[in-house]
């Protein structure tokens, strides 16, 4: 028997990861690896950092060579050669060498389409200006590092992760930057509160921002790109990138028959197999689904990329052995200056959007002892299924200790785990590390506070005379960001001044952190009162512009 | 109705997690809480990083106070204040103020035992002597920190959390420290290749280690305290720290009649409810069970204690609603200079000794991405059940990310996720948190090779001619560090050179950190060979003493 002819189409995450493990998994096979550009394996999520030089060596980001690649898996790794055309039929492709500019067909057994997403540019006028960026792969990141020298006005587009990553990198090379969101907040992906902490970052850091704004054209005029917003606003900039999302390469799939979702992203199986069974996709370019409801997405991220890639390799070579793909839930984080944001699973957002039900509590909690020295707060929401405490969701932001509760929950979400299992994870604890009831613990106990009806709680601050606002924050804090018509009666006098309160009108606790506030609420409902606690206090709530309403506090034991 | 009468014993994290939460959920109850020393709820896992002054402020430490919990949660909380007697038939506790002495009885409906264990002094002559220290609670820390000086030797005796915890810190502070261990290394918890760097981390900061031993008599001779070894041996010190384990405080009980264990632990059911229904258990004092097997055991760590008052105040007041205490898997952390230790669910030697079958995998990956500054290698071992695939337990070492890798395994084993889970499960990646194949999921595909029968591997080097060992190391590498009688093929020449191997004998495969020896056994099995793979590779096999065997190196790609 003929080795098996497998052709890969892209050398990054999913083409690699794909074609390294068909090598493990079969000596034989002849494995040829199609890459555009000039570099095989780059590590495109490093390339913002080399921009801003917390990456110093641009050598660190090429992780493999053809030449390397060809010793250590027998791969035929061939550079700057773009697929043209995909004949099914015949089972081959079209290439071109675009150095020689040579064409040829090369057969395939099997064919992995693993070629990536390219940024989106807006078709306005002015958008090819050479001071115009996107930053896909090294070349982009050599030109836009050539480019810029402190002082200089740069715009970043789209509030997204790598527009984040961008905009620090880029403020942290002496740049002065502006950042331009179609939205009313960065990271559209996460709800609003809480990543709070991060457009406080922005703010602190002297970003100047323009939300629910987008760009209409932009005229060079010497020097200077006069760049237009859709609210007739000019910024004068030397720079702009755009990081406003991806688009699937899919052109060659499309043009090979091959189902396409709407977006156009190829649609796959579980098994990444194609509407052509021997034509398999992964990475970028691909549809998978999610992986508890099952409705289709898109994720572009290397994590999935890269076992999707496996998954395929394992297919055609492990047959009854291999494990499909089992979906996405969407893990993911971005530091942006001192804070961390990392979500996984479903938003609230984006539940609404599908009509399904829900509940969320929002708790605050130091990612290790407060005794300790360093430690931060972190701000967690935590959505579950309301028939089955199963859950759905979790995000949070803070400057230390995020990943770890994230990729925790993640974990959580994949095991089907319930709000009452989040209350008995054992979770290592030493005080350097954590705390001996953990903020998971805790949003697990106020979960299932609320599911046991222990608690009633509420997401904002009712503008309504029948209720009672009843701010229970000690008397300092109360004093030096105190709350407009609330009833200011500290905690720990609360029991002694039930006289104050009115118990035929509801009570809205407040507080700064939602821990205080909830044994308010406690106390109130026991004497018969109709507690209701503010989840997770003011912070992150209002935000900065509502002054008063919302005072950044170093975290403090009582409240 | 009369309010419910809640005596509590012991003042700490078992006793006042079970008082706040009992009020929270009754706010008619008289609660009462006794506390044997001078301090309610102190931070005893703080008290070694304040001897080394890491923690700077003893008020810190001093999280509450009785007037706080009084106003807080309506506590009547007794300092300084002993039981004495149980009377169970009456339901009333005996009990002295140690500062007035005066005795008195003490009524309860509801009893909760949670005083505690006490440190370990064994019965040898000179145990007493003003210089030999256990470490229980503040003034216990205020006392050593009294008597220690820069350049003064001090012995820890006992390598476990709080040993490691209080050597780093008295070596901080400028002392010479020496370390007597019972056993053949740290930790005797963790299976002993995987805290191999925590050994090698005491011999670099110049700890002297006297393994396999103990004392036997201490001989005061003027300032010198000559400290007696089981071999002979005599160590010179200034001071002595005995931290060799825990005794619970389960004498009240005893007299009481209530069920205890061989050990002395109280025996409590699923609800922390002891042999008398009225009377609950929590903490360091009791005896629960392993969370996946169900044998008794006894763990104390904050963590459980903190959930299981909690659990108990949950059953005196919820009833049907009260969740029972799952159990424990004793996930655990320490931090040893710059290196952590941390390990969850069951270690390969427990599971010997229990006779249960088990698979293991030993596997290497950087924290984060490899390019991005401060990468550093995590070892991580983990084991599974080989029937079904699940996941029994997991230990890993490191300079960073271990906490969030157990506590991710640790979450998978309550789960009860299987190898094929842990493949993909889907974790926040971006350079400076992850890589975008975590080694969690490097150990789930390591370990669903080895059950589908892609891999053969070894954890040790057998020392039989009948088989080839193959060192494929790089050769700088390899020359640097030879091993001794192997064949030596650098991995990106094995393909050329498989005539240098007699096809006719089985092949040991060995590199660095496992990864590079897996790709050449794969070459091998499907060239023919009996090959096998040394599982996570040199690192941590060998000691320092072996040698040319075990080298620290530097993380290298192509190894």
């Amino acid at each position: 028997m003929n080795p098996m002819q497998l052709l890969v189409i892209g050398g990054v995450a999913g083409g690699l990861s794909f074609a390294t493990r068909a090598r493990r998994l079969n000596e034989e096979a002849e494995i040829t690896v199609l890459e555009r550009g000039p570099d095989i394996s780059f590590a495109n999520c490093g390339l913002p950092y080399h921009i801003g030089g917390e990456i110093p060596n641009r050598d660190s980001l090429t992780i493999q060579t053809p030449e390397n690649l060809k010793e250590m898996f027998r791969l035929n790794v061939r550079i700057n050669c773009n697929a043209l055309q995909i004949d099914r039929e015949k089972k081959r492709v079209l290439v071109v060498d675009r150095i020689s500019n040579e064409q040829e067909w090369i057969s395939y057994d099997r064919l992995m389409l693993a070629p990536g997403a390219r940024p989106l540019m807006p078709d306005i006028p002015g958008v090819n200006d050479p001071a115009v960026f996107t930053l896909r792969n090294l070349q982009d990141m050599d030109r836009i590092i050539e480019m810029t020298r402190p002082g200089m006005r740069a715009v970043v587009v789209g509030g997204g992760y790598v527009g984040l990553e961008l905009l620090e990198q880029l403020h942290k090379k002496g740049l002065r930057i502006s950042l331009v969101q179609l939205h009313s907040h960065v990271l559209t992906y996460f709800d609003k509160r809480v990543i709070q902490p991060l457009q406080d970052e922005l703010h602190v850091n002297g970003i100047e921002t323009w939300f629910n704004n987008h760009f209409t054209a932009f005229n060079r005029e010497g020097d200077v790109l006069k760049c237009q917003l859709a609210t007739g606003d000019v910024l004068e900039a030397d720079m702009v990138i755009f990081s406003i999302g991806v688009r699937p390469e899919s052109d060659l799939a499309r043009e090979a028959g091959l189902v396409l979702s709407e977006a156009g992203h190829i649609v796959v199986n579980e098994f990444m197999q194609t509407s052509d069974p021997d034509i398999y996709a992964a990475g970028d370019v691909v549809q998978t689904r999610e992986r508890y409801f099952g409705q289709r997405v898109a994720v572009a991220l290397a994590g999935p990329a890269n076992r999707q890639g496996r998954v395929a390799a394992d297919h055609i070579f492990l047959q009854s052995l291999a494990q499909p793909y089992p979906g996405s839930i969407g893990t993911s984080i971005v530091r942006l200056f001192g804070m961390v944001a990392a979500g996984t699973g479903w938003t609230e957002q984006a539940l609404v959007e599908s009509s399904r039900s829900y509940n969320t509590v929002t708790v605050h909690e130091h990612q290790h002892a407060s005794y300790y020295p360093g430690a931060e707060m972190i701000m967690l929401k935590l959505i579950w299924e309301p028939e089955t405490g199963i859950v759905l969701g979790a995000q949070a932001t803070g400057r230390d200790g995020v990943d770890k509760r994230i990729d925790v929950l993640a974990t959580a979400i994949i095991a089907r785990m319930t709000i009452d299992d989040l209350c008995h994870l054992e979770l290592a604890y030493a005080p350097p590390f954590g705390t001996a009831r953990d903020i998971i613990n805790i949003a697990g106990f106020a979960a299932t506070n609320m599911r046991d009806g222990l608690v009633q709680l509420i997401n904002y601050i009712p503008d309504d005379p029948a209720v009672q606002i009843l701010d229970v924050r000690p008397a300092p804090i109360a004093k030096k960001a105190p709350l407009d018509g609330a009833i200011h009666i500290p905690y720990a006098t609360l029991r002694k001044n039930l006289g104050k309160l009115d118990r035929n009108r509801p009570v809205i606790v407040i507080c700064m952190l939602g821990r205080t506030s909830y044994f308010a609420a406690r106390v109130l409902a026991q004497k018969g009162f109709h507690a209701v606690s503010l989840s997770g206090g003011l912070r992150g709530l209002g935000s900065t512009e509502k002054g008063g309403l919302y005072a950044p506090c170093s975290p403090c034991a009582t409240c």
